[in-house]
């Protein structure tokens, strides 16, 4: 075997069996993958499903503190997690281009299977297609997730029971990921390198409904940030939202490079980053039990639902004015995820 | 909002959200998809779940009998029912490269939306990215699907239960897919238009289980062909398999065609093809069932399991010989689908 992807690695012959064979198995092993059948069988106890599928295309494939291989299988068990599901098992399904090194390929899958046994996650059913060179850049990745549910939490990713009181947590700093993508993209060097907060969420998400089952939404701030989370809810629950700009967590070089580039964190992608909305008196429980865990040392009550300014999100800024906060029309950083 | 796809599209602000709701929901509109959340909750009422995963990446997108929207429900769907499962729910994720047409894209999602209803499955989740121009051909989709299987068909997609004497039957044609896309992509020009089999086959299926759940196996022929099912089957379940060339339907004009480009119609890509393996016995009851149905008019007993040869495919030849069938190393035709 050549060490390049040839178009053969995605006919569906003995190229591609050796390929699913000698990388995707080698790596992903498990009773459920190693059938090959076309559908993967899973037993299900009983209750409900969750069921989630994300496309990743990062530019470059390669960034401090990951990959697309890891960000495909952290966003797909933050998208699950964030549910209030259990993520059980991934699919994954990689769109290769003709010439992609099998190394660089090789390093993906690990970090996918990596990220995924971390997560306690399996991934059970998988596909490959390779294009002609220049019909694709290097790699694209869809990962789908099914996870179980709790029948008390099928209301977590609707927020149907958030009210005014409630308050808002974020389990980290703001921009994280975005800038440690331009930062590479543009060959940038900063004083103190920028990592993504590439991370899979679901164990701290758990933490918190151990302590506080009665979170009544949550969401992975990723492309749009954190601003386009709070738009969303607000408008889709017909409350306000209060953000409190100094309480916004934000590392002071990521904070920097923003003011260079004219980029505002509270619309920048994040990885690892889920905004809570929580009762107003389980507040301080969630936020102590976040931060015990390393995904949510810096985690930080940042505001409140309100009952004026229905649909709205306003935000109190740090010199004391209020302004209203709306969804960007398009994008700060294209191919962020 | 212009015609075209722009990154804007891909941003997760709100052109994308505007994209959303003006074209995939007002075609895959459903209560469960309409909710937005990062994964849907589906009700499960027990038993065993089926989840599967394809790319689809075929060019050229538009060709006789489909596009690549119509291939990449019907792929999926099919990986479900060929595993003995009630195909359930769809996702849905595609890969756009800026500058795509919104018609073009449009028809694409109403043949998808079209194709899910017609076989009782809902998209319930879905995803969309944009690369720059240049950076992908024009869309790349990826369906996954879960699909609920009843306990007493859990070994079809592994084939543990075949066994020599079964007969082998496919339900028409085969090769019509891959012809069909290597005229429109040469502009060949035939006395008789070859239509593209693709098609949903859970119907299908569901008549022939429904006389016969003994059925010991079942696949897709689709990239590799009937020879690679065979051989994978061979190999797998540790038997013969002896294939009957005269008895193998292939349309006269695909016949024609394969001559003149040296394919074998063995090997080429179906999109509405199954094999099925069954207990001797119930051959006959099968194959009327299958040819009640549209979609199985020309289906044909074409083999038989083998005790001798174990691990081999063995082709009957019209002229009376016999040859050894094996798995292509690549494929005859790149991006079939």
């Amino acid at each position: 075997m050549n060490n390049i992807i040839t178009l053969n690695h995605g006919s569906g012959g003995r190229i591609t069996h050796d390929l699913i064979t000698n990388l995707f198995l080698k790596y992903f092993d498990n009773d459920k993958l190693r059938g090959l059948t076309d559908s993967t069988i899973v037993d299900f106890p009983g209750g409900s499903l969750a069921f989630t599928t994300d496309g990743y295309v990062v530019d470059p494939i390669f960034f401090p503190g990951g990959n697309i291989g890891k960000l495909a299988v952290c966003g797909t068990i933050n998208d699950l997690a964030v549910s209030g599901a259990t993520p059980k098992y991934l699919s994954s399904s990689f769109f290769l281009e003709e010439g992609l090194s099998l190394d660089i390929l090789e390093e993906i899958v690990k970090s996918m299977a990596e990220e995924a046994k971390k997560a306690g996650v399996s991934i059970i059913t998988g596909d490959t297609k390779v294009v002609p060179k220049g019909k694709c850049d290097k790699i694209f990745i869809n990962t789908s997730g099914v996870g179980f549910l709790k029948d008390e939490f099928r209301s977590i990713g609707d927020g149907l029971s958030v009210k005014p009181g409630d308050k808002l947590i974020i389990n980290g700093t703001l921009g994280d990921h975005a800038i440690a993508i331009l930062a590479s993209r543009e060959s940038l060097k900063f004083e103190t390198e920028i990592i993504s907060d590439c991370a899979t969420l679901n164990s701290l998400i758990q933490n918190a409904l151990d302590v506080c089952p009665e979170i009544a939404f949550m969401r992975d701030a990723t492309r749009g940030g954190l601003a386009t989370v709070a738009c969303e809810l607000a408008s889709k629950t017909r409350t306000g939202i209060i953000l409190d700009e100094k309480a916004i967590p934000v590392k002071e070089s990521v904070q920097a490079i923003c003011e260079i580039f004219g980029f505002d964190p509270l619309f920048l992608a994040n990885e690892g980053k889920v905004l809570m909305v929580v009762p107003a008196e389980k507040a301080e429980i969630v936020l102590k039990t976040l931060q015990v865990n390393p995904l949510g040392i810096d985690a930080a009550i940042i505001g409140e639902v309100t009952a004026e300014n229905t649909g709205k999100v306003v935000l109190k800024t740090i010199t004391g004015g209020k302004r209203l906060v709306d969804i960007p029309a398009g994008s700060q950083l294209p191919r962020i995820c």
